[in-house]
């Protein structure tokens, strides 16, 4: 039997070898056959330790429903934010405050535990990257979620009321106060209803929603957002109108042939039906109508839900359509929001839009037809500014910092063009690695682009990276936009999912906590009902329920011992009352299938049902200290009406002599102690905002101590030599934190040139 | 009210700012203030485009429950692996096949879908990795997990039969037979079995299981392992010997004072109590012996598994303790396995073992004491070859390809040291930021380490990168141990998860493959029984069981419709028909939570109950061609006994024009395509295979139009001009798939030197 079946490798792979241990740049580069461009690029893309990227961009995650933070141009990956699927570093589904949040991500009343997220927004303030909020949609099961950018945690998860799937979400309104998300395959509008394909074209319907942003609670409000009834035809990408087309919104579409297909039928496939015809149609929408139309009640309710149906649209004059180019994507607004580029994948044209035009023709109320629907198309040539040729499969246009600038992914050319929108001329091209979707300027397509680079979003990397097995990373390639010619700079391999689309903002506009608030649930932002403060710890019983309020701070999760009877259900809430910023602390009980990481302040609550007897350890899964393997405890489940029969603990075999040690341990690292403080307050370590911080944890740490003397005191009075060394001991426990946090600030003051104060 | 209860950051970001338009290298050092030292950093660790790493590293993904691949000396992930925990976008637990490798690590009969993965081992032969295997435990609950380098699959997981939690796996023998995992809090070796903590020393439990590895079938043999009880110390890490000390394993401990902790008992803290005593224990175990004893059936079942009681391996002479200097946690035999280094977290010390003095001292009978359970106990003095005082918080050492050299982690001092073991000095140090855990040098724990370059893993990185909300990522810092200084290069993020450990290896050594023979299941490595051939798809119907055999390829999914009654059970079968390596398909239903990743040849099964009636559109969710989002199809769940009244699809409106029109497109790209291959004939194609593979992808492509021209014409006969058009139309598809991989090609030649032959 052959039992393996994978077809291997062929050909050489392409391996940067060569040992280098001459410190020389030019030996450095001969060994490793490094270009003068190649170090010029590596000049232009490496962080050195202790800088930091200048940009942050926010990518869709892809399949795997997540979103992946990276800093440009170092393109190194910074944080995988969870949103729809759960995510066990974070906790997120398996604590049960982060479970609230997919929860409300349900859809006919079951779990979703996955997603495809395709396109990221950030909040904006006219039409400029604010920092403040992150939203992404969901294809497969429309949904879309809001991140809260000052902890990075998903905070709330809507499901549109009336699609089956969707894709072009999520574009925000210049000031936020909508997030737009447009179908993609039609369906019937009512939930579970179902209709035969012979009544495609009558019963099967796109749209668009426009989901309502409360900026101050930081959620979207269901109640006030809306839909647009839309023809079957495959909305796809969409864009905000801002300066003069702010009010308006354009979404496009492929298969307006409203084709099905089938093989199985005898029918040509959708990929031949769907793309028979030269156009498809861009609809374009004036949203804020839509939404006085729909506060005048003249929406319609669909499972609980505002749609204004199309024909109100059209008896209102809200809704228009004109024909693009074949099979486009990307429908993108410029910087001062006078056109639209829009590029369809089959046709070597991205085709401008002017707005003037188009609302020329709508206020002249000419239209070269309607569409079976009903709905005034405005003639091509009547709403075009130019058209150029780019090349093959144009994809998505980004904006540069220059004026007129654009850029465009050609997705079968495998190339980026850059071109001038205003007088219609290439300016340039470079080629990428390989099949690009889209591509993502700094701040690209809000009111004042950054400049400066460019990522192309290549899809599956062949040849790029050492080889991984047969399912390929993607390439993300980082591009010098600041010269005249674009210059490539980094490959950058994406280890998880496929990333549709991406954002970039300046760094220095997200302002990220450090810590919470001690008590607070992130996920609602407010205080979390299971909070308690150090002492207060307690665990209560009632019949079989048993509600632990405990909290955690290094190196010790208070209780130690849970004692629970087979069958009952456990709720165990957690503080962390650390004020150190890396003092993050996670939890799980063994094979009880539940962890929550547990960041400074935060409180968290995990539950599970007791339901085998036995002896589980607990700790705390992150390394937090020296002595975090000790960050432990056991969770105890007795059979029913169980009965001790021993009520004491083996006692240690200490001594006099074990207390007297101890004392002498402790004494000596005070002396450490004391000598790294004179170290640190006889340099400007005040300047240091990140010294102060961690002076602060550290007499945090030994402030801990204060109340342990008197214990080891009263249990050596009464000769209790164990319990006398063993608080002495953890007088230690705190010394030890103290100098490691000591040690760690006189480091970073040594190497970032601290001066000598009187 | 006060929603936001987080506290902002306090202090300057350390931002790399300033503009670069000029192409000096000077302008751009000085722009982004590079020093000499930074840009010869970026020399070091900069892989251009077309160029790869020189060693892959695979990292424990923490409490991810994954495996992180990444390259060295760039630094760029390369792929998540899903092990422990559902993974959305490799389908890994939303597919039937991913699903049945899960189903495996289930603990008394329930999903653990999490992990916390700690040390990842590389399969080895002769004591040098060989890049065939990986291995990796879950410390939460206990599990080994078995991933095939071949295509970087979890093919295996089995669960600990007698361990309530475990840290000290996995590590190979030096020729992969057994792979170790040594427990970590004690508990009850019997399953589901109460003790209270007031019978700790007497009930409670530590070991370690020696797993049998079968080579040849790539799988664990669960039948053939066994464990070894220990002491309710608990244990920590572990080593396998090598070379003299081969058949010896040898594992550390922390809390030998076995104390129970709790403060709600008015107890000192596990941390305290636990790190009291000045020693641990190292166990030493000759595994040779006790697979012979467990052979000679010397072992008592527990759980059905073989275990080595305490009083057999005491009377056999196998088991033996030496003390080690405080709460240890790596203990790490030498290249060439003749001593091993135990670094304790609370000593300054490491302190080096001969395995060759133990053996004299074991030989002449001559112990110190036996500890409480009689195991014998070797004094420290009569074992040890030296110690030798590093700093604070010693940890974990790694060893480099020169002879001698080792280098240890310095938790507190935040430190790497670089020392010589032979003669116990120190040789150098340098600075992480921060908290250092495990280190790992290239193939620096086999018998031939490749030096050049070591990893720090360093703890929650609070400054080096632009902050990303109160959960930080890790810091995996790139070290140059070329010559005589080290020397930082590279400062990695850890995005997801914090990795324990690490291993690097060769990456000339990976051999993956890039795609499956057609229909394989890539879970068991076998023939997938639902795998069928192009022509061959189907739909079965049975009672309430509707089971589909399709297939993908560029860009349709046959079936493109599904139609089934609400309530009926599905399950789809779906193999990927493609030949080119990067034309992965993905398969989703709308709302039905599930998701497969079907690389080429690959055959993955889904299932779900089709419990709601409606429209439910199903997507390729790849980016795999121009026309992905035309990838499609329809789930039609039908009422009970509903019937149709309508039969036809509605009719697209196309002419003979439409027709000669789609003829003319064809003819005109067919010309591209000629060109194209008359290019790449014109060249030396032959010598890039990356080329050779596009090029038999394109006429594969091209291929599949011949069965279409009979299809069109045989319409046009008929005068059906839409099917005709549309069929004309899908060899246009093929047309265009083949341009887009020609062109490809194309630029690759171009930009590596192709070179005109006759």
């Amino acid at each position: 039997m052959q039992r393996w079946r994978l077809a291997t490798v062929a050909g050489a792979a392409l391996i940067a070898t060569g040992a280098f241990a001459s410190d020389s740049l030019q030996d450095v580069m001969k060994n490793r056959g490094l270009s003068q461009q190649d170090l010029l690029a590596a000049a232009k893309t490496y962080v050195p330790t202790g800088k930091r990227d200048e940009f942050v961009t926010f990518s869709s995650g892809g399949q795997s429903g997540q979103v992946i933070v990276y800093g440009v141009p170092s393109m190194r990956i910074l944080k995988y934010v969870a949103v729809f699927t759960p995510e066990p570093w974070q906790g997120y589904g398996y604590d049960e405050n982060s479970k609230a949040v997919l929860k409300q991500g349900r859809i006919d009343g079951k779990d979703i535990t996955w997603g495809d997220t395709h396109h990221p927004a950030i909040s904006e303030t006219n039409g400029e990257y604010d920092g403040q909020f992150l939203f992404i949609n969901d294809k497969a099961n429309p949904r879309i979620a809001v991140i809260d950018l000052r902890d990075f945690e998903t905070k709330q998860i809507v499901v549109n009321p009336i699609f089956k799937s969707e894709h072009g979400g999520t574009f925000v309104s210049p000031n936020t106060d909508y997030i737009i998300e447009a179908a993609q395959y039609a369906a019937p509008l009512e939930n579970k209803k179902f209709y035969p394909l012979e009544e495609f074209n009558e019963k099967y319907r796109g749209g668009v929603t426009y989901w309502k942003f409360d900026r101050k609670a930081g959620r979207i409000d269901e109640k006030k957002s809306f839909s647009l009834e839309l023809p079957p035809y495959s909305q796809d990408l969409s864009d905000f109108g801002k300066g003069p087309s702010d009010g308006w919104s354009f979404t496009n579409s492929f298969c307006s042939e409203r084709y099905v297909g089938g093989i199985e039928k005898g029918r040509p496939p959708y990929e031949a039906g769907c793309s028979a015809k030269d156009t498809d149609y861009l609809h374009v929408v004036n949203w804020k109508r839509a939404a006085e139309l729909v506060a005048a009640g003249k929406a319609k309710k669909i499972n609980g839900h505002d749609v204004i149906m199309m024909d109100t649209a059209i008896k209102e004059g809200i809704l228009f359509l004109i024909p693009e180019p074949k099979s486009p994507h990307g429908v993108d607004v410029t910087p001062d929001g006078k056109l639209l580029v829009v590029a369809g994948k089959l046709d070597t044209h991205v085709s401008v839009y002017s707005f003037e035009k188009i609302q020329a023709a709508i206020k002249a109320g000419k239209f070269e037809s309607k569409d079976p629907y009903g709905i005034p198309v405005i003639a091509m040539k009547d709403a075009l500014h130019t058209q150029v040729s780019l090349g093959l499969g144009p994809l998505h246009t980004q904006y540069d910092s220059k004026s007129c600038v654009a850029y465009t992914s050609l997705y079968v050319d495998s190339q980026v063009a850059k071109w001038n929108y205003c007088e219609g001329k290439v300016l340039d091209k470079i080629s990428v690695h390989y099949n690009i979707g889209h591509l993502m300027a700094m701040e690209g397509d809000s009111t004042k682009p950054g400049g400066k680079y460019l990522v192309a979003l290549n899809k599956l990397a062949i040849d790029r990276f050492v080889p991984v097995g047969p399912l390929h990373p993607q390439n993300h390639q980082l591009i010098d936009i600041s010269g005249d010619k674009m210059q490539l700079l980094y490959d950058m391999p994406l280890p998880l999912g496929e990333p549709h689309y991406a954002v970039s903002i300046a760094a220095n506009k997200l302002k990220p906590a450090v810590r919470y608030k001690v008590g607070t649930d992130s996920r609602t932002d407010e205080k979390h009902p299971g909070a308690v403060k150090a002492g207060e710890e307690k665990t209560v019983k009632k019949g079989n329920k048993v509600e632990v309020f405990g909290t955690l701070i290094r190196s010790h999760i208070t209780p130690e011992t849970i004692e629970v009877e087979v069958g009952d259900e456990v709720t165990i809430h957690l503080t962390n009352l650390e004020r150190a910023q890396d003092e993050t602390h996670g939890f799980t009980v063994s094979t009880y299938n539940t962890h929550a990481s547990i960041e400074p302040g935060k409180t968290v609550t995990v539950k599970f049902k007791a339901d085998k007897e036995g002896v589980y350890p607990y700790y705390c899964t992150e390394f937090c200290s020296a002595l975090h393997l000790e960050m432990q405890g056991y969770l105890l489940v007795k059979p029913k009406g169980w009965k001790p029969t021993k009520t004491n603990l083996a006692a240690g075999n200490y001594t006099e002599a074990d207390y007297k040690a101890t004392l002498k341990k402790v004494a000596d690292t005070q002396a450490v102690i004391d000598s790294v403080v004179a170290y640190i307050t006889s340099v400007n370590y005040k300047d240091f905002p990140e010294v102060v911080a961690m002076v602060d944890d550290a007499f945090d740490q030994l402030g801990k101590t204060k109340d342990l003397k008197p214990k080891h005191e009263a249990a050596a009075a009464k000769k209790d030599w164990e319990n006398a060394n063993l608080w002495a001991e953890q007088i230690w426990q705190y010394q030890v934190k103290t100098a490691d946090l000591g040690l760690r600030a006189k480091t970073f003051l040594e190497q970032n040139g601290a001066k000598k104060v009187k």
